[in-house]
């Protein structure tokens, strides 16, 4: 996965700003509603004009919050009008109660906007077990809609926040000859610490026409290879969601097949760039760590290895500190249940080789200091046993990742 | 497990001082020998008075120290007179060159007691990457053989830790009738924090009378409820072993089948012990945690459950905190692939039930802040799937645990 900002895209694509309104036909919000005792914004809207095809997907954890319940059921419609998210509350652990203050926050939302209360989306971050403010919650949802605009994109990215430090969002402009189309997105992070149970949200905007089975499809694919390729496990809180709207307003078709294929490539670069912004704003993370497995016997020990490198409190905290005591790379992948010589184990920390053929090797400690100062670090990790490769992104632990959630309120 | 330290032995069963050198025929050592650049006590020797029965299990990493593949090798005799640790630097990714230093400390050692070099038992912990200070380290041999007696266990003891903050020392006494054997032990642990990859290493004499295959199969028994029944998974660092050596001293055989039960009952519950101490001596460290899971669908699941709350670091940190933010047991529960019906998730924290049939209840929040208080926390997560149960034993997360960590150098 890339994770350099200035990164190279195809002639035929930019970056503008806008996030989930760069799309057309889209307009969202954030404002506080007074879930959080910190006053900061908790409730976010994206809207669209009229009704679009909409796809999700969801926590696989089998604790699931109300509101994924609700948004899953919903979306077999294929259509959706809204996506209605607070923060500072999970309605998760919350039983059938639960149940009704997410319905009931949708309905209100639902019959201020006069629409089909099965065409809200619903999704919660924040605290599991305790119940959502409902009246105070609808008492803020006309100046929610009020306020919506295609300027106030960024509101609606922050609203979403819990310990996040900054609003993550995107968009990509697509130009093919005379057509174009909009891809935008925002999300919220996550603990950066495995099994990592801080919850992942997102949403997906764009002006293509595009089927909700192929957005989903093509949602589940890029996960793959975008944010479950972060340490943040997607599928491990009870309450990660993943929405793709899609206003078909730029005239572009998916079914087109040269669409499809512009469609696809810029799906999973804006699902990339979100999952970098979630990584660099991990808890406490002052550095990016990406761990690139290379030369493994099959692609699920690849990927088993690269993440249990990346995962290792102990690497994680070496890079925190700066020094390389590059043992533990080669302790955690030895962990990983990868099958290698240890004859053949090479370790690479950026250009700098510091384990070959199974030992430590001389280098420069002060040239790998200094490499693992820098705000990415690459560590390979190369065996000799096959053809396969996989790489996984990840970030240093500090002691702010302690603070931050010994902190956090229940 | 338990881990209260006064729990109840049976009345065969007592306490004694004494560590590795409380059972007859052996003594013990540990000098600095200028390997930690602390120049704390860094070599350690338990030495049998004569050839004894000797049985190990080792780490199941890949990448696996020189003295671990040396040490395999060797108990194939069944037999061995001595251990030699050391502590500061693992032996570990040194290639071939580090096997020739572990087999020239070995080597030295045999030398200056006069035995052959297979009776020689090794083990290193430390950092891992780095060549042994051979020649330094023989300089103090004749030290350590010459000042190694039965009061010396603490010295032992002491030499083999790493970020340890105390020496983890047991010793049991059983007496029947007028028969009469001892068990002693000592370890060194571990980060607490998993995957950890901090090693844990434990030797472990006795004077009752035991066969090496005898040994090995309760030593691999045990291991299973208790070395790793604490998050420190005790296969996944380089390094890690456990050895135990037989005497015979006492005259107490453990082929008469109530001597086996009683021996095999001591040995349980001196590594019991020794399991709890590294528990409890865990980096930053502040109170225990053991999770209990219950009434789960087959023991395969209670343990996964088990292991994923005791390790989940959003649960760790929210014991050091102290403040119950409960749905992070639940979310880790439902991560752990352990098949339940959130409708039967009932989770407690010491007495108090926190979460009843899938929702958090209302309890006590100043009762259950004063629980997680306590040097040791129980969490009960019980299911109704099954009548299978686990339990697995864990420290809270704190920051002191990412500034060892960090600080750790290599």
């Amino acid at each position: 996965m890339k994770h350099n900002t200035d990164y190279h895209l195809p002639a035929s694509m930019r970056w503008i700003k806008g996030g989930v309104t760069a799309a057309e036909g889209f307009v969202a919000n954030g404002v506080s509603a007074g879930i959080k005792l910190s006053r900061k914004p908790d409730l976010a809207l994206v809207l669209a004009e009229k009704p679009v095809t909409a796809a999700g997907i969801f926590t696989k954890n089998r604790v699931q919050a109300a509101p994924v319940l609700i948004s899953k059921q919903r979306l077999r419609l294929g259509q959706s009008r809204a996506v209605l998210i607070n923060s500072g509350c999970a309605n998760c652990l919350t039983g059938s109660v639960g149940f009704k203050d997410a319905k009931a926050l949708g309905a209100a939302l639902a019959e201020s906007l006069k629409i089909p209360e099965g065409e809200i989306l619903l999704a919660s971050t924040g605290v599991i077990g305790r119940r959502l403010p409902v009246s105070r919650i609808i008492r803020h949802i006309s100046q929610l809609i009020e306020t919506a605009s295609d300027t106030h994109h960024t509101q609606a990215a922050e609203a979403i926040l819990t310990t996040d430090l900054k609003p993550k969002e995107v968009a990509l402009e697509v130009k093919i000859g005379k057509q174009r189309f909009r891809i935008g997105g925002m999300a919220k992070g996550s603990g950066m610490i495995a099994p990592s149970l801080a919850t992942m949200l997102c949403v997906i905007t764009t002006d293509a026409d595009a089927e909700a089975g192929y957005l989903r499809a093509l949602l589940r694919r890029f996960c793959e290879s975008t944010f479950n390729r972060i340490t943040v496990d997607g599928d491990m809180s009870t309450n990660d969601t993943v929405f793709a709207l899609a206003s078909g307003r730029s005239g572009v078709s998916t079914r087109n097949a040269t669409m499809h294929k512009h469609f696809a490539q810029a799906l999973r670069t804006v699902m990339e760039r979100l999952a970098v912004l979630l990584v660099e704003d991990g808890e406490g993370a002052s550095r990016l760590m990406e761990v690139r497995v290379t030369g493994a016997k099959n692609s699920r020990q690849a990927l088993a290895c690269a993440r249990q490198v990346a995962n290792s409190p102990l690497v994680k905290t070496m890079l925190a500190s700066g020094d390389p005591n590059v043992g533990r790379i080669a302790a955690a992948a030895g962990a990983s249940g990868a099958s290698f010589d240890i004859e053949d184990l090479k370790i690479t920390i950026g250009p700098a080789v510091v384990v070959k053929r199974g030992a430590v090797c001389r280098f420069d400690r002060a040239a790998v200091r200094e490499i693992m100062r820098q705000a990415s670090v690459t560590i390979g990790v190369h065996f000799a046993a096959g053809r396969f490769e996989e790489s996984v992104l990840s970030c240093d632990l500090s002691e702010e990742y302690v603070r931050i959630n010994g902190s956090y309120r229940s």
